[in-house]
């Protein structure tokens, strides 16, 4: 399941002009007319100079990943020069530098268009509750667009923007995607510095990226990843990552238990997404979810709300004027709640991640509805902190547990918005955008993570011969077929188990084989393997690239019948198969 | 520096007979006569049912590492079947099963003598806040043992035992080792399970062992070090991992601030430490403590010690008899500490732990003395607090930054012992442990992690030559020398940077290489790299095992010369040497 490239293809051409992306974005910007998604746009002539930079440096002959893309930030997160002001005008700052997370979309050649209006400092899923009026959902202007990062949502969903930045603790970076039938990948905490984000609960901040499409989220994200030496909460992909699945994913879902907070409507909507799974030919099975959901009542119904105090605690104390009284409520009654209970609580939160794991072993991901409903505005103004409770089941414990988490749109139920996310354990972010991605309809061609090491394979770990299963438990990525330069022969060496030689000759063919990309601890592993008579090293791609493959010792080699012609090991075991006498 | 064997060499034997082995120790412990270690010592018929045991298994067979070693155990860690105390009698609860730590030494062949006395839940530093009597150094009546692991520290110096687990949250099982002239092991934090182990400040809490040698501890620590599925805090070796320093370690030591705790003759002793340290050739340069100062004052100055309300407070708010005043005070005063400074100060040590590692860059470890002075039990009754807060200027920090942690003897300063203590990052416990042993006089053998992957190498990998820095870059260690068996050739490649090809044929000779331990991220990464005409696979040694290492291809050895005769690359470079025309 999970179509993957045929072979490896660069990124998609970046827009050719990011001084006409910027002209058709504010005709767009009169043309919807949604001020309530803005807490600071940025002047029409300031973004044309950004975009004329852009320009600049591509036709220099820069190669810019993200050239011409229009951003929108959320307004928790630092902009140069922009005032951030987490919904709270009285808390507004001007940061003279921009966030890394920030600074790095436009190094790549993004321009960002403003700051996005939000539940005042991150602390509501309903986008509702900012001095700057609530935000309607993108197609509905009856229902909400879900938050905290509701404009950045709005914005993304209206095309205004290509992508923007989030923030999720709580969901805040998946709700509005499930609200707004966009995507929101919320990556595992730390691979997206949080340095100039105003922290809500700190320990479970993370910065998230909403887009129209996975591979756009995706080529956003692969430039905000990477550490950061001055964030604490900062982290590197690990020497092991799973890079994929395997051919068949196991894929985790609710139990009858777990979906009771949907409507029927909604119970109907997730199971046409378990079917979509099913027909993939992936593994489902409904798993007890209880662990999870009571990791995420610990954020609120907990101590680790007196993170938010921490962080905002003394601001509000003395603030009145633009404070939120919801959130200055459940800041405020932070204050008295005592450290021993914080720190039972991150005990609790150990016990549980435990149990958790326990639940998913074995399972590649846990799919979810993103939220039990989507609520209208009149529903949340009637009972807001109902509403909000509500909306966070199935998000609040993503970031308490460590996980990644992909949000997608998955039809409709009640009139509003469905969504479905797509949770994995920490790094293994690519798996949960592989099976986005699928629910999505979409083909993804890079893989995340920069630290994979490509490995070529000529016989039996190709896909469906008997060794691959050695690739999938290292978590390797398929990556398409390749031709080597003309410079190998390839022998049948003999033995019960049937393995080809390749050999490299100064005047030979090119050979058909499949590329796979490692973590480098995957890749070290793999190689320590006993393999005689095969050693690894380089082999020449017809591209003139090299990758690490598997030669054969010649004088084992000159043991076996010389099957070069064949190009390729499985025309050769077709061939064999046709020749081979029946056998009763 | 750091002298490594000439080869891997096997543990050293276990003692023959745990039966005798019981015999010797309870003599002495009639002879030491010294209660005041013990809060439960075994009946000498219980331990001789487990001795004989012992004998039967390895009479049977059974490889047993531990064959009859002595272990005392720390009254807060659980023994199947003892009372676990942690030094209050009102607390006391006898276990079904033995903590991980204690069930691993045992199924490796140890013998638990009995639970050894301490400063009660692990309180101080001094070993004096017991109900079971203050705990004196081994050899001097006048001067604490040092805690809290009192008795287990003096268990070993007496040779009562060969090893003693202990724990350390302030420096609980560094502090008694430097009192009483033994070795202190503190693993980094989580390697060895702490399921079992009663709660003093959960987040900083760690096992450690005692011994009379760094071979002796590290043997046993082999053994209890591993994941723990039902322990939130455990944690396996990483993927990547340092497994030793380069051939000249870079060791920070404090600036003249960081030693003003020390009296003129701690300098002294602490000189003279440096001095061995330069002596041996390794760059040694003062830096600035004061960020690890800072963060070690969090512990008991700060919110943290909330972790221990949230542990025992429930239980010392109902109880007085047994309990210790001062204890008491210190736990329950932390019952009104609010959870948002506990956020703060959590978050305040992120920002320590990143100036920590700036100042740590480039460096192997952190040399610091372990405790400042070795008061006499008189100066702790005299001011018990003052003591206790002095003695963990330089121990109190290293589990808050995550730090591995090594105390060995370095002689004695104003009449009391004077300690000194290796610190290296998480997970780089061997490189503390390699540099703590040069500093013991002690060579060691097996390197502490068991995810190692050996490589041989036959050229310019080898010590000394050109390209032996891609090895110690990637934290590979030494092994000693190794022969190939009779099956390959040498020949000398041409190009500008010499180098041999290793060619395996049917009739060959035996060849001179090194054996390298790599982590298996360190190996991929290793292997990544562009070696043509080289390629990795497995070498057969002249012990008929194989590791991985570099064959060539036969048609590029075919140009250079067969210097297979010369038996190792570097009696090819001597003789290239000496019969060179001499350049001007």
């Amino acid at each position: 399941m999970l179509p993957l490239p045929g072979e490896p293809a660069p990124l998609p051409p970046a827009p050719v002009s990011a001084h006409r992306q910027v002209l058709i974005a504010y005709d767009r910007l009169a043309e919807v007319h949604r001020p309530d998604i803005w807490i600071t746009l940025r002047s029409y002539e300031d973004v044309l100079v950004d975009a004329k930079a852009v320009d600049d440096r591509v036709r220099a002959g820069e190669s810019l990943p993200l050239a011409g893309m229009l951003v929108a930030v959320k307004d928790n997160v630092d902009v140069a020069g922009l005032p951030t002001t987490a919904g709270c005008p009285g808390y507004s700052y001007t940061p003279e530098a921009s966030a890394p997370a920030v600074a790095r979309l436009v190094d790549a050649g993004a321009v960002v268009l403003g700051k996005t209006n939000l539940d005042q400092f991150a602390t509501g899923l309903a986008g509702t509750r900012t001095p700057h009026g609530p935000v309607a959902c993108a197609d509905d202007p009856t229902r909400v667009s879900g938050g905290s990062s509701a404009g950045s949502a709005v914005a993304v969903a209206l095309g205004l923007v290509d992508i923007a930045i989030g923030t999720d603790t709580a969901g805040s970076g998946r709700v509005p995607a499930a609200f707004n039938g966009i995507v929101g990948i919320k990556p595992t905490m730390g691979l997206v510095p949080k340095r100039g984000v105003v922290p809500a609960v700190r320990s479970c901040d993370c910065v998230t990226v909403f887009a129209r499409s996975i591979v756009d989220g995706q080529r956003a994200l692969a430039v905000m990843t990477g550490p950061d030496r001055s964030d604490p909460l900062s982290r590197a992909w690990p020497d092991y990552v799973r890079l994929a699945a395997g051919a068949r994913p196991r894929i985790a879902v609710p139990d009858v238990a777990g979906l009771a907070p949907l409507t029927a409507e909604g119970r109907a909507a997730f199971a046409r997404t378990v079917g979509d799974l099913l027909a993939s030919g992936a593994t489902v099975e409904p798993v007890d979810i209880s662990p999870f959901l009571a990791a995420g009542r610990l954020l609120y119904g907990g101590a680790f709300v007196a993170e938010r105090y921490a962080a905002i605690g003394e601001f509000l104390e003395g603030a009145t004027e633009g404070v939120d009284p919801v959130v200055a409520k459940i800041v405020l009654a932070a204050r008295e709640l005592p450290a021993h209970r914080l720190a039972a609580d991150q005990a609790r939160l150990g016990e549980l991640r435990l149990r958790a794991g326990e639940a998913l072993a074995g399972f590649d991901a846990l799919v979810l509805p993103t939220a039990p409903e989507h609520p209208t505005l009149a529903a949340v103004a009637a009972d807001p902190a109902g509403v909000s409770a509500r909306l966070g089941t199935y998000t609040t414990f993503a970031n308490l547990l460590d996980m990644a988490a992909v949000a997608v749109p998955a039809g409709r139920a009640d009139g509003g918005h469905f969504g479905v996310m797509v949770l994995a354990r920490a790094f293994e972010d690519q798996i949960a955008l592989d099976i986005a991605a699928f629910l999505a309809g979409e083909q993804l061609r890079t893989p995340c993570p920069a630290t994979g090491i490509d490995l070529v394979v000529f016989g039996a770990h190709l896909r469906g011969q008997p060794l691959n299963h050695e690739l999938s438990a290292l978590g390797a990525r398929f990556r398409g077929e390749v031709l080597t330069a003309e410079r190998y022969r390839m022998v049948a060496l003999p033995g019960s188990a049937p393995q080809p030689g390749i050999v490299r000759v100064p005047d030979g063919a090119s050979l058909t084989g499949e590329r796979w990309t490692l973590s480098p601890g995957a890749l070290g592993r793999f190689l320590a393997q006993p393999r005689a008579p095969l050693t690894a090293g380089e082999i020449e791609l017809d591209d003139g690239t090299t990758a690490i493959g598997f030669h054969c010792d010649p004088q084992a080699a000159s043991s076996g019948p010389d099957i070069t012609a064949f190009g390729d090991w499985r025309a050769y075991l077709r061939y064999l198969t046709a020749t081979r006498p029946m056998v009763a």
